[in-house]
């Protein structure tokens, strides 16, 4: 199950990657800098595009090393470009894909996982994932779609969810 | 694994409803009908926000239903109001209610859940609930929430997350 939710955060990632490169498209299309896009506020007290960006990508990252008893790497909040923001998706990326099936054997609900804040607390192992990780993972992904239809970027439902294995169905 | 997804869209729900509760009082403060913002878009071929609840909703139901080999109710699409809609939210809650982990038991990666589109074709159950069902549902109610932080609704990502069941970690 840990490692199904590290799979899905890497497919998601890379479904995102995609949608920024049809963004970069966009921008060339209507001759417009893509990079004005990354300072992009659905309001004013919401974090910008960039921010939206790094924050997914960090979710994936801790999650993934918190539930297999890793330190995840620091990757600095210095991006400037949407180059350097695929780059930044790229790494996190790479960062997955280190992960098995194999480092989550231990892994269980009894697994207390440490929260930056509030300091000496917790969440058990399945609360973090489901109460916590992956609704936040997805809400930055989405907040970041958001911004980019919001911008016109011709974009669907699709490129969210990216290619699905699907199966014949039994009659 | 399947059964505690389907708390986590109940608590997810069961959060969203307190944000339109938020919402409500926004409005009446504000002087405004809260209906208005039933048709809000956040880009003019994107669903309004009365779909984006419904469907939050619909994905819930119908992971639940096809994970436990269940026929899900149907639910109308035909709300007027915000009421309404939070009725909506409370059909679904109630729905939800209804399934115990026991309800899963059976439930494994083997089992193919049939798909209303491609006809004849499915998903393989973990597919179905980690590529499909998760990514849609929190897609709908982020976008919903990005709808009502764009209308100036005072909420943050602690009404989203709602409150998380926090243990002391050890030092």
């Amino acid at each position: 199950m840990y490692y199904l939710a590290v799979r899905q955060f890497a497919r998601t990632l890379k479904n995102l990657d995609a949608i920024l490169e049809k963004t970069q498209a966009y921008a060339r299309a209507r001759n417009f800098d893509v990079n004005n896009l990354l300072s992009e506020r659905l309001f004013p007290d919401m974090l910008p595009f960039v921010s939206q960006i790094r924050t997914a990508c960090d979710h994936a990252k801790s999650a993934s090393a918190s539930l297999a008893g890793k330190e995840p790497p620091k990757h600095e909040d210095n991006e400037k470009t949407f180059e350097e923001l695929r780059g930044r998706i790229a790494k996190c990326l790479a960062y997955l894909d280190t992960f098995t099936a194999q480092d989550f054997a231990r892994t269980g609900p009894e697994l207390i996982v440490k929260l930056a804040r509030p300091a000496g607390k917790g969440l058990h192992a399945d609360e973090y994932l489901f109460g916590r990780q992956i609704p936040n993972f997805f809400f930055h992904v989405t907040t970041a779609y958001a911004l980019l239809r919001r911008a016109g970027v011709e974009v669907g439902k699709s490129d969210f969810l990216g290619p699905l294995n699907v199966v014949d169905a039994p009659a």
